[in-house]
């Protein structure tokens, strides 16, 4: 059975609260619960975070580099600057998938470049919460690889 | 059941024959095989075609504007420079997702900019056969909102 | 009689049928009859082609070098990036007369520059319909110049 | 019966007596004589003015916003600097045709900007006399829509 | 009894007649009605004028140096580009209130710089139907300083 | 008997009653009346024009294309801006000299450029009353020329 | 005997017709003819195909995959932008030789970069006809390593 | 009897005699004597001197501070470098006027700055020996005022 | 019978020796008896030399402005800096052929731009063994003309 | 008893009569007055000189090589220019002290580079008088080591 | 017999006393003797001045338009700033060397351009005495040319 | 009697033989003979090189640290690259002069930096065969410093 570290990055945790029109109605917990749902389907477990701080990702990433099989991440507002998790990212040796709820390329100029997909496996954006349930199964058939 | 047609742009019809640390070692056939075994499982109907012209590609997709409920498609070369191809698109009512094998991040410099995906509801990039697998998972869902 | 070539580029021949708010809301085929009117009255003959493909729109500017007296085109998406039907234009020695359905500088920045402008007599931009058939008068006078 | 107004922008009361190299030999009576020919044909009305008054010309564009079925414009020398005339435009409900003699993008670097264009249905140039004639025609045509 | 010259720039003749997205729905007629209003209780008189003429404008401007105790002005599209009215302004020793309905910084870039707020006492935008309220009642405190 | 068409631009009509410290002392009038002493002397007629107005004084430049044999302008606030200006200008055949009272290069930044100077014989700034009074005999000079 | 399969991009079937000051004096027929007698005395069997089509480009190298046993090629127009045919000739296994009749460098800024030459074995310029003919024998010579 | 020093600058003891491309066909002598004949008019007594020294104009300004009313200058080469001229003109309460035969905009860029012309009443360029004889007529104004 | 210099730059004696990644198997040697047989079947005539000097190689250029018809030459590391040598071909009233055995573009950016190229016939890069040969018969072909 | 060189540069001999903004109000005689007493107060003699003429001041520098222990100067405008009088303090071989009444970086852009500072063994700008005085003590010292 | 003038700028009369890893050893009398003993062999006659003034050179220069045949400057601190003696010898029809002693690309960069380069025959820097020598007999050549 | 090296750098034996506009028409051998008859007056004996080769050159000059009293180079082509001659030239202990017979700075931008110039004595250019005749002048006084 493997372990899945799935990260919500800052202001996620308001899914579904606000601003619909950018990230659609659900609530990050009906995300999660949805994520768990499917997760059981595939025989994987989830470890599921949610964190505002930069910091905090930077250390779930490093704490779970021996206990999960690979990381589902949507690093949110980080993805645009953050290189300490592009660092935690790169120092992993898991495959990590990148995950966008709303298609990061038709929104303002500054989230069209992504710092931490260049070490990813791959990325997945603009699905909603599609592009999480597609992101696990990319995440369990890399951990299986 | 909801009827997906799937675009395979140029050179694709290469794939498993041709340059396999790219795109791996499955065949085009492989793919849709797969492609079809899923599709099954999604209730959904699949219309394939592969072509290296620019201009068949446009001619393919507008001539399933009715028949199809979505589209998958890998725009290969023609992603990076096609506005035809993006006004085709652009002109369907239908949801359209774009995959590509590789991760284009990776690549030349030339292969880095989507003319495309601004018009797709969303972009896999970087599963290999999984972005295609996951792209019709997206387009049955998107399909069917 | 003069002999104009008219020829649309890619997916023109959706005209009517797809995004009127860019377009208007006529066919290609009614825009094909009221340029033949239109040539009627105006002693021409018309010879009418639609292509999305851009190696398509190069031969047949190259099939009417002697048959034609001027040319009248919308490159469509070809506009910005064609090279081979601007080397096409060059090399014929017929007036050509740019049309554009919609005004180019109106929509995305990249259909700002027209690569074929620069070895075209004018241009008109963004009266529908009206484009073409003032495009046509433009293009019966310079031919009868 | 459509009315049209057409407006002649500053100088160009000089046309056809001074710098022909720019703006050919016909005297803007001549030009309004083969208007006022092709409006008779079209069964248009015109109102015709010339002002070297930037604010005349608002004034003019607003005077006729119930009267004048649609505007045809050249802006001469405003084209480049008025936001007064621009607004003037977008206010109307009218269709509002631009036109030019010569190709502005030939000329001097600060001409090559219209402030007036993206306001306008559309813009022709390049076409001398007929750039006037030919808009004439699009400007009643719009006037009938 | 303060005298107040209120000096309306060029197309806002039109508000509430037309772009009420931009303007507001009230009519010129309908905010000089409250413009009265306020004037009564604020024990000020008004002399209003509306001009779409740069030159008019300067010359009423000119012509009340001695009856007005103050200007409140909205310049419009000449805001942006008036030195003749700035050099009005500066030439009058009264005080002057620039006002605009809509913020314009909100808007297009080339009305984002004002040429005459520098020599205005100061400036107040966005407020719609208020921004005229507003910059009245400021004028009158300007005026009995 | 040589005819020099003197023009004054915006604002200037305020001469002596406002800004004494940029224009100095002397009316318009009495700059006008020391011109015609003047001309008196040098044996030649003018006509004069004040005018807030740029479309006015395009049109005083035009009109006086035969009656002219050489103009004497100062542009006021319109030195900076006016393309319309300029136009005439170019179109005159005869000799412009411009003139200012004060010195533009000691001035606003906005001031130090002239779109004017460009086209005209040469330019005098700086001497009050007597940059009209030099810039005359310099006018009459080159009608004589 | 080596099969070489020769390509001719678009508006190369113009050769020797239009504009010779860019390419000569020489037809295409004459070009080919020459080619074929080099063939036969160097063994070689040619395939020749002009196609103004990059997808016809594109599947024409496809298709020869197997059966030629070298390509020689002047993609024109295409060496510019074509990254269809780039991916073509990287998944193509033959040696494939890039020749150019002009100096690609001697002409405009956006014929200096050649998207196709970085895959290729070589690349000849500069000779006109004998590009051609060298091109040849270096594709032959290709086949026979 | 008003007293004017009249200053000429480096090199321009050879005005007539070389390189009149620039300067026009007048010595300095001729000059002067027509700037003598022009004082005697305005009953104004010239004190005429040309110095190649930069030290030698700024002692010369300096010594004539009281008996000189206004001084007209030419400084020719160090008007673009002389920092001291400049400093004596600031110091002193008499107005200078700086003239300059040729347009000094039209020759060398290093020729195309004044140190010296910000700290001058005004300054008039352009007019060959009118610019003399102007300037004489502004230097006496300027001293009478 | 044709005189062709044929000159190989530093380095190229370790031909076939050293680095056959970059220039292949064949040795120096090899490369020269081929050329020398080739020159036979042209009716040519070969002056061979190898020289690791830039010097050498002007003085061979030089040497042979008379007794050459056309000159072969493969400038290797003084392709990229070397004036000398530039100097020489200009000289020389002969057509001169630049040859490289491997494709310069593929390799270090410093070997991307060539000092000679500008002044020579054409370049061929890319071939091995062939590039040589092919460039023999166009410097032959040269020669001839 | 050191023998000190007191420079003053052009203009300085109108200190206390010009422009106390931005020398103040004493005169040159009287802070040469002050620089006497001090001197008698430290041992030391004075020989003062002013010039306005960049050649003098290199001249007296130059005649007091051996006369002068020490030289305090005040190059005024000849400091940010003057490459002679920087050559013939470098000739010297007695210490230079360099004074500045006002703080030269406080005043127009040109006059903040010093040409001689660096050939001085240091300079004092900002302290009125007190610049010179502080500038004495500095030379004297300087004299003495 | 050709006539020399021979021009000293600024602190060169310092020669031999000063700066001697500069300028050597020889004191300017000692360079006088030696080019006078020189211009004997040679068949010239010298005139020889030494000025630290740029105006006193501009001077000599004009004085010797008729009599010297050709000029040998050296203008030492001023070759860099002064515009006055580029002046002086622009308008000179005279050929003119210039010499400096020290290399001048050796010292300052505010040393190494020339103002007056650009308008001698040509430079000589590096040699010391033998630059002056050398120069002189450059000037008598040129004289006799 | 001393004796002076004299090298001629790369394609100098061209010269009076090929491109006389930049060099002149006197070949290398007659200059090495005005040389010679120079050097027998001056009492000096010349050893005479010319060669193509950088290395040559070093050689050359390191054969005759001791040999020779002095170096007179041209070094043509070199002397803008050659690290090599800078080198050798740097480690002799004789004085080096550098000679060229056009002025570099009229050429092209790669001729105008010169690697050489700053360890040698000096240098001269401009002066046709009087460039090397002073050169050797120079050459010779140098050697008996």
């Amino acid at each position: 059975m493997k372990k899945i570290l799935v990260l919500h990055g800052p202001n996620l945790n308001l899914l579904g609260l606000r601003e619909p029109e950018f990230y659609g109605h659900l609530t990050l917990e009906e995300i999660n619960a949805q994520l768990s749902n499917l997760a059981k389907d595939l025989g994987a477990e989830l470890m599921i975070f949610q964190s505002n701080s930069e910091g905090d990702l930077v250390t779930l990433i490093q704490e779970h580099f021996d206990s999960a099989d690979a990381i589902l991440i949507n690093p949110a507002a980080y993805t645009h600057t953050s290189i300490a998790i592009r660092d935690a990212i790169a120092a992993s040796s898991r495959p990590v998938v990148e995950v966008h709820l709303s298609n990061i390329h038709k929104r303002e100029e500054f989230r069209h470049h992504s710092m931490t997909a260049a070490v990813c496996v791959g990325q997945i954006s603009g699905f909603g919460l599609h592009s999480y349930l597609l992101g696990l199964r990319a995440a369990v058939e890399a951990a299986e690889d």
